[in-house]
């Protein structure tokens, strides 16, 4: 596609950074690896905040360009690639974004780790992280289950091919882990995630491997 | 476009339902109302779960279709609208939508009612609704405003037409004035909302024409 050296501005346990090396991945795309650690603070150093004023990963640098926001570099990807993330009709589109937002923007937001310690830390430890993960995490994960419960379901979130919302899954499963949430009333879930742990670039994208030595 | 009824299941003072109210308005498209009041906890009624099992508003009814997560019905309208909510080139719409999140992903789900008053509750009133409010609106707006310092940036978030940023943004003002946060130092935030203000659809989707009576 092009010569230029992808780089990804990246945190290992990160959320969004793990959807952007699924996504890489499943498309072939090599990529270069800076580590942004979020636990020092590295995200707020002048030279990430000029890379994004947010003060996030990942930060993709693709085609001479700097990306920020992992839902919208993932889009990007699929329109320049023809990845196949989206379906080609419009009310497939609109399932598969519903979907995926109902990981990236109910679940995953409010569990970011800034959001969870600034609980923890103003509630002078009446809020666990332990707590406050499950309380979102097992209700949203429910709806998610519900939603799925649709035709459209196939191996994968839609239909037989790896998709956004299968993008948005993953990294929410390791989270789910992470905090002890069971899939036992998932069943729907629980066999997607078997077919996408098949996947080489699922595979190859867990934060395990990607952990700083 | 068609002849079929549009149906907003909304809610007046719901973000995401007016980031819908504005698009349809923008589109010039009339619809049907449905109130569904979450300060009752009709969002958890069995007839509204059939709806949306993730228990939220809006849905959309449009061309036979159910629609649910206010950006998937968004860009719905945008693909079989060619509403212009999006630019036309790949880059271009990787910078609407990296706009778009930093709102719809970075400051409104953590700023949901539900996840606030859990915050509250959780903490046995050591955060309050404000205190949690003024923590992510100020710093999420500000890291938008730097966003916002772009060549691209015109009348509007993304050149001289209101898109799916500008749709986000709305809302999300409105939360910073019920909050108390201040846009002293968002110059460019202020302007494009100047600019915003002047459109009827922005108008006519104000929270306070759509309260019950």
């Amino acid at each position: 596609m092009t010569t230029m050296t992808t780089t990804l501005h990246d945190y290992w346990r990160s959320s969004a950074a793990y959807r952007v090396r699924i996504a890489l991945g499943l498309l072939g795309i090599d990529w270069d690896s800076i580590s942004v650690d979020l636990t020092k603070g590295e995200q707020r150093a002048p030279e990430h905040l000029a890379r994004n004023p947010q003060g996030l990963v990942p930060v993709l640098d693709i085609d001479g360009l700097s990306l920020t926001q992992s839902l919208a570099i993932v889009e990007y990807l699929d329109e320049t690639r023809d990845a196949g993330f989206l379906p080609s009709d419009a009310a497939g589109r609109a399932r598969v974004r519903a979907l995926a937002y109902a990981i990236a923007m109910e679940i995953h937001p409010v569990c970011n780790l800034r959001v969870a310690r600034h609980a923890t830390e103003a509630s002078a430890g009446a809020i666990t992280m332990e707590g406050w993960m499950r309380a979102f995490i097992a209700p949203g994960l429910e709806a998610f289950e519900a939603m799925l419960d649709d035709p459209a379901t196939g191996r994968f979130c839609h239909g037989d091919t790896p998709g956004l919302a299968d993008i948005c899954l993953v990294p929410q499963l390791y989270n789910a882990d992470r905090w002890g949430v069971s899939l036992d009333t998932m069943p729907r879930i629980r066999a997607i995630r078997e077919a996408l742990d098949t996947l080489p670039a699922v595979v190859a994208a867990h934060p395990d491997r990607h952990k700083p030595a």
